[in-house]
């Protein structure tokens, strides 16, 4: 199957076809997939060429079947990542060029078998924007922004759940269901209702306005509880049997990191197949850090890249910040951080399942975890939308007041190549930094005499 | 100049270097453009290989030097429609396919002459999604949804105003305003900032509160008044002189429909140099029709497409429909239409400077006009999120709300192709369409029952 699937990338429908960005931009324009199909691909309508083999326990190192459904692993309750036969993956980096501007441009490396099965509203491959001018004032020589904000549902969570939800489909789910911060459970929701999948959404009470909104109306059945993610978290599990839902839960179940390692290949085919010096990431749950991470090995593997790594930054906000701690503490596991507070939303994680592969990240890589100020968040929400143009999410600005302490205390130096994760939309939080314009009346003299 | 410019464009560094949406993107690698440049290009660092020669009027005909700033026409005081010498152009249209994903990979019919004045935030080249769920449902064979909310700034109002704040810097501006309804003030506020140039937004006091903190946190002069936007727009004129701004007013500048236009060359692209049978866009100023139309015809002229039109159809909201009267009593320009009141806050355009441009593409498309009420567009907010995963911004909603009008009618059929703009990211409303999730206390029996 995985010969055939090669021979299908080749002859991929951008070279002849529209770039249109939906499952159809992945099927060939004369269903030449089926000719010459192996056995496999015999019930396949379009293979994808994924060179998916088997999930591995990140923990106890077990292997598992790729074709079930599996959340976590069943001999030890830790974290499985699904494993490729890389060894077949004929795609080169300058095949690349010419595919559709969405992560399924790495379909030979994502989990989903047939292209039909694709969710896609068109997620990934957003710019990496260089950013001159908060460079200069942060002294640093290349800064870069990778901005999330521009994806489906106006956060990074469209991509995980773009491939969770299409593999959860394509083994067979009907309904999917996962606790969220806000971002997470908008996408869930949209990418559930696109595929036809009945959708469970559990937030906290307190998450934005605009979470609960775009869940209720992508048709999710949605809760809000009082209490925090994962308090959530145990809702959506208790409920998953009642209700016939497949737990989507961020790194309990192996699909959602798949979506985010693309964060990994695009930031190396951004940047001509090298990686930064430093990575900026808000961290949460840490599925981001985690999947880039697994992204790079997967790249050195392939030959795409060498064996270097970014240094790889957790930040956190002050309010809740489990990583930092257990960083600064030598812990390679997390205890959960009580009365966890903070208005990015996303931040507001008090214990991460992903824990020790977050921490095992930022110590191989040289990197380091920090937290931040709200204030100090909120002022690097003005300063990147004021001297870039991009408007950060509360969780995007964290990055830049992280840059600001570690050019401060020397870890980050001038010469580095430094990429900032702005992870969602700023246009999503419209209460997190005030903004209050002056009005005029209708009898101003601003009418006559200018303003 | 445009030789050397057409020789740049066959080097651009897509076929060598990364993907780094920005003005980096349009560089050549090595500095290419230098070698055997003519007399214009020693004074431009990296030229874009623009064919654009003169500005010409759309009213009386006129032409005038693209190289001044220049507003309406100067006789007559109409639109100014920027023209290319097209018959230069050697970009072919396989050319595009390994181009950057933003609307600069249409650079030589872009104004801007010089790739180091490109304000780019990765704008354009949003995703054409297939809608076959929506179009089940609508009984049309054929459906797509251009997501234009995946924009930075989250509307399509970012390809105007790059292509404005770029052209107006590279002619000598350092100082830009517009009058908005709200999305349109926010994309100036960010392109300006990304410019480094001064801005000054003007916006009904009832916009959007988003569209107000965006513009303030980008660090734009920012006035709310007690009016529309034509109010607006007559206190960004009184002011202009006195603060030195451009005035970058919808169509009483030359450029930011160049920025529009490309929604017209990317349907072509994405659709493999076919266009749909019917265009529905929510219509306001109608820039992005108008813009669409002109692009067209330049396709045209390129032998990129043949003579074949879409019937371009304009939506409005029952309380803000002047175009839509206009179109129904026969008329080329229309009428102010007074107490202006919808929540979809882009289509409360009382008056339009370009209306008999939108008008007379209307009619010779085959086109027509029609305007939904409020319940139409928050029935069709909910519709496309829930069957699609789309969830639009009331003037989006607007187009699918049409839709059904034009399908119940008969004036679109089964076997139409059409394409629906949601012109904006739905996450902008958080208040257009109401959704109140239950809330689950502390001591609900759910949390041992299960949901
Ligand atoms: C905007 C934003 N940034 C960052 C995060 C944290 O992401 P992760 O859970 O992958 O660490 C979230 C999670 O909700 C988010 O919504
Ligand atoms: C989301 C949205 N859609 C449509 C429009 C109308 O666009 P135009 O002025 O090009 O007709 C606007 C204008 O503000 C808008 O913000
Ligand atoms: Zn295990
Ligand atoms: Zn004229």
């Amino acid at each position: 199957m995985k010969t055939n699937g090669m021979e299908i990338a080749d002859r991929s429908p951008e070279s002849g076809g529209g770039l249109i960005l939906s499952p159809d931009a992945l099927r060939p324009a004369r269903g030449l997939d089926r000719a010459g199909a192996g056995t496999d691909d015999a019930i396949m309508a379009n293979p994808t060429g994924s060179a998916l083999s088997h999930l591995e326990c990140t923990h106890c190192g077990r292997t598992h079947d790729a074709e079930e459904l599996h959340r976590l692993c069943p001999d030890c309750q830790k974290v499985l990542h699904p494993r490729y036969d890389l060894a077949r993956v004929r795609l080169e980096p300058a095949d690349l060029a010419a595919r559709e501007p969405s992560m399924w441009r790495y379909r030979e490396v994502l989990p989903v078998r047939d292209a039909e099965h694709v969710i896609s509203l068109g997620e990934g491959f957003t710019p990496l924007l260089t950013a001159p001018r908060l460079g200069a004032a942060l002294d640093v020589a290349d800064l870069r922004i990778k901005d999330e904000g521009q994806n489906p549902t106006g956060s990074f969570k469209a991509r995980g759940m773009s491939a969770a939800v299409s593999r959860a489909r394509e083994l067979g789910a009907t309904a999917v269901a996962a606790p969220s911060a806000g971002n997470a459970g908008g996408a869930l929701a949209a990418y559930a209702a696109r595929a036809g999948m009945t959708a469970g959404v559990v937030m906290p009470e307190d998450c934005p306005r605009i979470n609960q909104v775009e869940a209720v109306l992508a048709g999710a059945d949605t809760w809000l509880v009082e209490g925090l993610i994962d308090d959530a978290g145990r809702l959506v599990a208790t409920s998953a049997a009642g209700r016939g839902w497949f737990d989507l839960s961020t790194l309990k179940e192996p699909y959602r990191v798949e979506g985010k390692k693309t964060l990994g290949y695009e930031l190396a085919e951004q940047l001509g197949w090298e990686l930064p010096d430093v990575v900026i990431y808000p961290t949460g749950g840490g599925t981001g850090l985690v999947g880039m991470w697994k992204a790079f090995a997967e790249m050195t593997e392939l030959g795409w890249i060498g064996a270097e790594r970014p240094r790889m930054v957790v930040v956190q906000a002050a309010g809740c910040a489990p990583i930092v701690r257990a960083h600064d503490e030598g812990q390679r596991h997390a205890q959960r951080w009580p009365d966890a507070a903070t208005g990015a939303s996303g931040l507001r994680v008090p214990a991460a399942v992903g824990d020790y592969m977050i921490l095992d990240a930022v110590r191989a890589s040289g990197g380091t975890a920090l937290s931040v100020t709200e204030d100090e968040m909120r002022a690097a929400t003005g300063e990147m939308a004021r001297v870039e143009g991009v408007h950060p999410a509360p969780e995007g600005a964290a990055t830049l007041a992280a840059l600001h302490r570690l050019r401060a205390s020397g870890e980050v130096s001038g010469a580095d190549r430094v990429v900032l994760f702005n992870t969602g939309a700023g246009q999503k939080y419209p209460d997190f930094a005030p903004a209050d314009p002056p009005r005029l009346p209708a009898d101003s003299p601003a009418w006559r005499d200018g303003l």
